[in-house]
């Protein structure tokens, strides 16, 4: 948690409407803050369906070991996460960690151990001391209550520097369901404070072959469109829950992921993801800038998102956004390296509205006042057409400044 | 040119021997700067062979096609380097004004346009007036000479600190051959204003094919074993230039790759190519510390390399060396996001001597104090052993300051 909010912070939070079957609780266990929570349990009824997204990374963490292996089992009835502590890079002490964190929550929930979840954020290669939270389960599940989504957030939070909810109200058949989520990150990863983890929960009736697939298919434009510095976490972690309490108030249950009725909840549940998505950008460590990279014109969609993230990962463009330079230069540069097929001569490059380069040459028409004013927007759009295909992709970044470095150069000392 | 000198900067600098058959000299064309030096043309006896090595990315700048098109010939008599403008991205204007130099070239020096180099340097997308500097380049010749080492090296440097200069005398079949060489850069790439160029020359007798596969054989384990900000230059320009005036003095021709006689010489290249390649990285932009990044027990050296890079171009590595913090998760983080085989449980971490992880989690007995007092020195080796194969790898980078992003956010503004 930073003293200093991000100035792309929200300037006000939705209503988070409550979800049956879940139920929230906080603690302060001191695992690393003081005077603050850093706790989390959510509760599940039973029957509630879990699907789940994990990093790439080859070293994850142990309570992504963990998840995965209970995700086979496709049900939940409790949520644990603790930040100050990532639990990740600890050996065999990280997985005796959440063996027994794993069993101390079914013991609180009345389950088994294959349906509780774990994530844990914070620092790497400290050994994580389940003894130091583990007692306050039991309490924390009795305790917990529904409508408690802002402060669930907040107990995520490492550096981030405000908490990331979004919520979206949907029909399945008629019959209103509820998707709340909640995020923390402050980069892809600073896996030091940060990771970003993701939890979202429904009372819409879905099976969890089905919820994997919307979840897997929903991440692709949101949560994988979005990088802050390239590193990618040991931790990130995006867990689904579906507690199907709609069904009582007459939504089918749906059991195939090709279901017509679906529609309307995959769309809300696209917006959920992506707002939070963005919410983690727009709280990037130090960024003062949102930054909306879209390539067009490439040879295939994933030839453009891999331009799209050359662009956005390059250093060179994101100092040149924190100084408010249209440097379409490196642009051209971030194009160039990333080794897709480009015809340097078929390129155009646009800041916002104003096109700085036309058919692999400077715009000699375009404005360079309406551009520089342009740049000291909080949001920018920067656009790169190849002039080759039919490919096209978005992602999401923030501008580097000298705060990232200060974050993370005076992080430890 | 920046006010500040690197702390990295060479204590002092080697006495360049001169190199029969190349002559040089530079002048105030005034492209961009004022007040100094920035055309540099280096002249060559007839006879002179040629290879080169360009950058990879797919938007080359117009200088980088035209010695790609001459390098086919293998024969050099002029090369001629401007400074402040890169002549990148400048679409058919671009082509003019490489034909023009070149044209202007081949009658000063009294050669085809086909054995003339061309290498600019600086911003990208401004269309470069050959008229500038083309009607110097005959008094240029003229006046040029040998030993004017140090004075080439400075015509050439943007954001650059320092000149860069390296040399070595070895022999061929008993008889001394000398290497010089020049380089500026001050990023792998910084496109509005550096782009890395090389220029070397020898005296030994060597032809154009063995020459090109000495070159191409050399960058891998130097030049292209670099890394500032990840970002590869449309501009990228590595020339060496042999010519052959050892002969006369009884050094051999060589026509075979194979010519046991190359021995020394390869070394004495690398040795060169190595010198310069650091010098680039102790001058990369906001650079205060140099860093050297040793994988072991990959896979293969490929896949080495490839971890090696990912921790090399870490922004929170970087920035983590930058703090003066031995920030061995992101270490770990870096290894794990390489997408390389990696087990998380066999990976140790050094920095310096001190191991700070083993075989998976934090080295108990590691000294935080030796540690910190590491740290403080100006030139770091990070080393990561997989513990699962034979593959290993080096490359060099710098830290991230805040002084990175001053220079590259502040550039235009």
């Amino acid at each position: 948690m930073s003293a200093t909010i991000s100035p792309l912070a929200p300037k006000k939070y939705p209503k988070m409407p409550e979800i049956d079957g879940v139920r929230m609780a906080t603690a302060e266990a001191g695992i690393k803050y003081r005077g603050r929570t850093d706790v989390l349990v959510m509760a599940f009824d039973e029957g509630t369906q879990v699907a789940g997204v994990f990093t790439k990374s080859k070293c994850p963490s142990a309570p992504v070991d963990f998840c995965r292996d209970n995700l086979a089992g496709g049900k939940a009835r409790l949520l644990v996460v603790n930040s100050g502590n990532a639990n990740a890079f600890t050996g065999k002490k990280g997985r005796e960690t959440t063996a027994l964190t794993g069993k101390a929550g079914a013991k609180a929930a009345g389950c088994s151990a294959g349906e509780v979840f774990l994530a844990s954020t914070g620092v790497i290669g400290e050994p994580l001391d389940a003894g130091r939270f583990s007692h306050l389960l039991e309490g924390m599940v009795k305790a917990a209550r529904p409508g408690f989504w802002q402060e669930a957030a907040s107990a995520i939070m490492t550096t981030d520097t405000y908490p990331k909810v979004a919520t979206a109200t949907v029909q399945i058949d008629g019959v209103d369901v509820t998707i709340n989520g909640i995020a923390k990150g402050a980069g892809m990863i600073a896996p030091d404070m940060a990771t970003m983890l993701s939890f979202i929960a429904t009372d819409a009736p879905i099976a969890a072959p089905v919820l994997q697939a919307l979840l897997s298919g929903g991440v692709g434009k949101t949560f994988n469109a979005i990088t802050v510095d390239s590193d990618t976490s040991t931790s990130d972690t995006l867990l689904l829950f579906a507690t199907g309490a709609a069904e009582k108030r007459g939504a089918p249950r749906i059991e195939a992921v090709k279901d017509p009725r679906l529609a309307a909840f995959k769309r809300g549940l696209g917006k959920v993801l992506k707002s939070l998505a963005l919410q983690v950008v727009r709280d990037g460590e130090g960024a003062r800038k949102q930054v909306e990279v879209t390539v067009t014109g490439a040879k295939s969609s994933r030839s453009a998102r891999r331009i799209a993230l050359s662009i956005a990962n390059s250093p060179l463009v994101k100092t040149a956004v924190a100084g408010e330079d249209a440097n379409w230069g490196r642009v051209v540069m971030a194009v160039g390296k990333a080794g897709e097929p480009a015809d340097r001569d078929l390129l155009s490059i646009w800041f916002g509205d104003n096109r700085l380069a036309h058919q692999g040459e400077r715009d000699a028409s375009y404005s360079e006042e309406a551009t520089s004013a342009y740049m000291k927007q909080d949001e920018i759009r920067i656009r790169a057409d190849l002039g080759i295909g039919r490919g096209k992709a978005t992602v999401w970044t923030c501008d580097l400044t000298k705060e990232y470095v200060a974050i993370n150069g005076d992080y430890r000392s």
